[in-house]
């Protein structure tokens, strides 16, 4: 299971006590921090998200909306003699940015930061659990989304069937492959009788900035959430093209191109108080919307 | 008159609520903005601090907590498409990191930004009202205070006496700068006859980050108010000196030193939750001394 909480969900300018872009999500064992707008560091502290668990942060582009955040939440993390390694994915010039700004302070982090420049599209990250992609998406400068799937689980097995059976503990690991057991005397144990089914593995689309662009369905096909920005409303689909963004019913219709089974808006923009408007409009088009409000969390 | 307003009073890692350093210093026609810690947008939102009014800026060095919001300011100003020219007075490295930063997000601000170095001691502004000079400071790094300085006011022309005596308007900067006026006729009209006395100017000394040093003291002789900061209580003088920062008893002890009329403190350390002990000790010493506390304003 994957849980999504929203750090911030503003585009640019701060408003209505919305922060700029920064969301966690969280599995069994880590954490990832994607993108990491200013405040991002209050924020963390505001959700109580442990800040030790985690490992990655991806940030899909340069606006300064998408990253201001970064710089304080390293420096503080420094200040709090953090030493376990992170790991930063993001646009190549950030390393420069960061590097800079450490340097002008004569600081020195006490724990590795790994910088990982993004580039072609593909896996980024081989976990574990996790499989983490990243692929372009259409905006005004260099941008790109990230997939985060969950590898294939494997089936539980049933202890007290398969001790019944004398299934040797040596097997157990292709009993939970799916395979079937086969005993000395040659009799056939089908897997089903000594296993219950592997819950099924989850995945989580990050679209971050981009305009209306239907090659993107094919890249996030199937996910379990996607996150699409609705940085307007539909009456503004000329002001979101000319800008690199994207209105309500066009994050709808990506969904739906996509197949994805939840829909999750976020990037207001800073003109909207109310955003209950987003949601009837994405709703027409893709019924299982969700805003992604502020320290809301999202199981997936 | 000076009103300064406090938007930050933290040292480092953000806690308790309490914000990095940023403070405002208004004066009739203008306002300035000294550091900028990163939220520093949010908390001029906050309390409602014309931004329009901000034509300086001044950082005090390159330590995050004073100047990680000057980038998400300077960025959400061009946004809101800012005209008026805005005049940054800092470390020099920091053109290079801006620079970068825009250059990274491919903006051009609306606005004209002129950079101005700080280097060695002395006047870096000098308007029509105030005088502002720059002074180094003893960190870790390198750091400087600030002394806003209004300039000699002029008297006040009583216009029914300047008119019942006959004195032409021309001469009336004459009597502003105290001088008598003699009439055709040879009689002297004095001037305190005609005017009244000018309100004393005010000054006003940012001291940034700083170790215990009694130099300072000469630097911000007989100011009306003087702001130190005092990251630690004077049990921690060890931990404050190897940190190049203050006590609370130093930064009372430079007040006293320097004659200072009043004397602000901030710049509080993480770990100090309640601030009270803070201002017990100072006043033990310097009695006349506030806490910084943000949204507080302090007229001088």
């Amino acid at each position: 299971m994957l849980t999504l909480t929203i750090l911030g969900n503003n585009s640019a300018i701060p408003a209505y006590g919305r922060n700029p872009t920064a969301q966690v999500l969280e599995t069994a064992d880590e954490s990832f921090l994607i993108d990491c707008g200013e405040g991002t560091q209050l924020q963390l502290s505001r959700y109580k998200i442990k800040r030790s668990r985690i490992c990655r942060i991806f940030i899909s582009h340069l606006h300064g909306d998408h990253y201001f955040g970064l710089i304080g939440l390293l420096s503080s993390l420094g200040l709090m003699n953090r030493k376990q390694e992170l790991h930063l994915h993001a646009p190549p010039l950030l390393q420069q940015i960061i590097q800079l700004q450490l340097d002008a302070a004569l600081t020195t982090l006490p724990f590795s930061l790994h910088f990982h420049p993004l580039g072609e599209d593909g896996v980024i990250y081989d976990g574990k659990r996790m499989t983490i992609s990243c692929f372009r998406v259409n905006h005004r400068i260099d941008c790109w989304g990230f997939l985060f799937r969950e590898k294939r689980n494997t089936r539980s097995i049933m202890p007290h069937r398969a001790k019944a059976y004398e299934i040797p503990m040596a097997y157990y690991e292709a009993l939970q492959q799916g395979k079937d057991y086969t005993t000395k005397k040659g009799t056939i144990i089908p897997n089903e009788e000594v296993t219950t089914a592997a819950t099924p593995s989850k995945s989580y689309a990050f679209c971050a900035d981009t305009i209306y662009d239907e090659s993107l369905a094919a890249k996030v096909q199937g996910v379990d959430l996607l996150y699409h920005e609705t940085t307007y409303l539909k009456d503004l689909e000329d002001r979101a093209a000319e800008r690199y963004h994207s209105t309500s019913i066009q994050a709808a219709a990506i969904a739906q191109l996509a197949a994805a089974k939840k829909l999750l808006i976020g990037h207001f923009s800073s003109k909207y108080e109310i955003l209950e408007p987003f949601l009837e409009e994405s709703r027409e088009i893709f019924p299982n919307t969700e805003l992604a409000l502020e320290g809301v969390s999202f199981m997936i």
